[in-house]
């Protein structure tokens, strides 16, 4: 029921999932309300946290609605995932209270894999916006758990994780990057990734961490900072080539510019996903069309399939060093 | 001295601006290392403090440096206004240590003008990396310097005034912006100013406020993050234009992509100004070419003249209700 081409764009991504064969796909929402959903199995909820909801209050009020049923499909076994380009916040707030936080995780927070044109695998920002704060024992989880995402989700063995500072230096930073990196420095978080020191935002394109680790506040920005610009230039790029006098020129420029618009495309990259709950929940663009939510759905169920979140409970479990000793929090 | 491109095109810009005759201009470095000066004047100073140096420490150490030659300069009444396309920390500490802090600033901070391509004046970015962390009262300060800076650069009479957050609501933020948005939308910062709430990361082209403020990690991250974003987009776009089967397709391209390039280019915008300090201080990209340095000098001698100083004095000062009874600091 959620996102802004919502229920056509979802409807149509889950029917051409189904239709492939491999993943069973079901509905969540408004039975009447969905169009023609072909032969897709449909668990009824009632209500529709919309945007305008307040997150919590949404998922404590609307018990019956699609976010919370959802959440309480994956929680309860009925489905190996969830999918949802609805309310983030609520998306979040229904995983988080339905699937529960797992064992050690201080702070779920948001997964969002940044392009890397190069011909890398994408660079790993979190969080982006799960929290609006940070602590250092938080930070150093979500290097735990970007790192296993990573491995999990894009075969990177041993992922770099970086910190996002205003400088290179060690001494650069906010108290808490400081502090971090400190602790990142001497081995906090384990020995399944490396530390490659701080990145600043001028770096995201650059392929140099496979990983980014920040604060939830910092990282929203910097995502919709990142977002923004690329619309903004590709908007004043796409204005140029609708003059009459360019037609020629963008006849051919188009087939060029495609395969690095395909590349930047949030929808191919599949969706931001929440780390740290007991459960699958890819969060997707709200602007999601079929194709995004066919990447989003057949991301969620690989990485249900590949042990994602026994990974991450690994990461920050218990029998892992450092990421319980950890001062700061 | 400072400056990738340093003296070469430093000098350049200088001697352009000298010879257009309406702004006196001097050098200050080493005398012998300028290459070719035509009848400028040079402050001499016999050290440099580099991009590796540590700011504080060069600045302490290097009393002989061209930036606390410079600053000393403006100091003494020698100069109106310094230029540095150098090392930013050190630019920042000279200016701080040596024209001094204005009466009531907390924290000096540094001001970035974001190209705003609609046709309206820049939005004006504080503080984009003279601080670390930040406090409410010091973000309030930033908005009444940042409105000050406006009114005298660009001729905003009534600036708006934007918080920079992670949504739109004011339940949205970080303790420090829910704390700041508070205070603001209660009438913190006095009445030379349109207080319009937060805005996002994805909002810096729309035009929707003439100041964004925030602290000083956030806003370099920030900056950084937009800075990169478009070198990259536009780096790849460059690259595609250069195939050879593109030729006629660029040739008819450019012209039409160099008012929107120009629009953008920092070189255009004068630099970075920092307030708060006793004195006019602009901070030149280290990339700056001499039309650049032709902006930053050009920009430095209107507002020195304008009396940008005075005014934010005036706008943080004891006589304003709203700047010295705030808590939080």
């Amino acid at each position: 029921m959620g996102g802004d081409r919502a229920p056509g764009e979802i409807v149509a991504g889950a029917r051409l999932v189904a239709e492939q064969g491999h993943i069973s796909v079901a509905l969540v929402g408004r039975p009447g309300e969905m169009g023609d959903i072909g032969d897709l199995p449909v668990f009824p909820a009632s209500e529709v946290i919309g945007m305008e909801d307040d997150p919590g209050q949404g998922v404590r009020r609307k018990k019956d609605s699609s976010l919370v049923r959802a959440a309480e499909a994956v929680r309860d076994g009925k489905a190996m995932a969830m999918v949802s380009a609805g309310n983030t916040g609520a998306t979040m707030a229904s995983a988080l209270l339905r699937m529960g936080r797992l064992p050690g995780v201080i702070r779920p927070a948001i997964a969002t894999p940044i392009p890397s044109p190069g011909g890398t695998s994408p660079t790993v920002l979190l969080d982006s916006g799960a929290n609006a704060e940070g602590t250092p024992a938080m930070l150093i989880q979500f290097a735990e758990m970007g790192a296993a995402f990573a491995r999990k989700r894009y075969a990177v063995e041993r992922p770099r994780v970086a910190l996002l500072s205003i400088g290179e230096e060690k001494s650069k930073g906010s108290p808490l990057v400081k502090e971090t990196h400190a602790l990142l420095a001497e081995g906090a978080g384990g020995a399944g990734f490396d530390f490659v020191g701080n990145v600043e935002g001028r770096d995201f394109f650059e392929g140099i961490a496979d990983v980014i680790v920040t604060d939830g506040f910092t990282g929203n920005v910097a995502l919709k900072t990142l977002e923004g610009s690329m619309r903004f230039l590709i908007g004043a790029l796409t204005d140029i080539l609708a003059r009459p006098e360019l037609s020629e020129a963008a006849d051919a420029l188009y087939p060029h510019l495609l395969p690095l618009a395909a590349s930047l495309d949030p929808d191919t990259i599949g969706g931001a996903m929440l780390l740290g709950v007991n459960g699958v929940c890819v969060i997707s663009h709200g602007s999601s069309s079929s194709t995004a939510i066919v990447s989003a759905i057949t991301v969620a169920h690989d990485l249900a399939v590949a042990g994602l979140v026994d990974a991450v409970a690994a990461s920050v479990g218990p029998d892992e060093t450092g990421s319980l000793d950890v001062p700061g929090d």
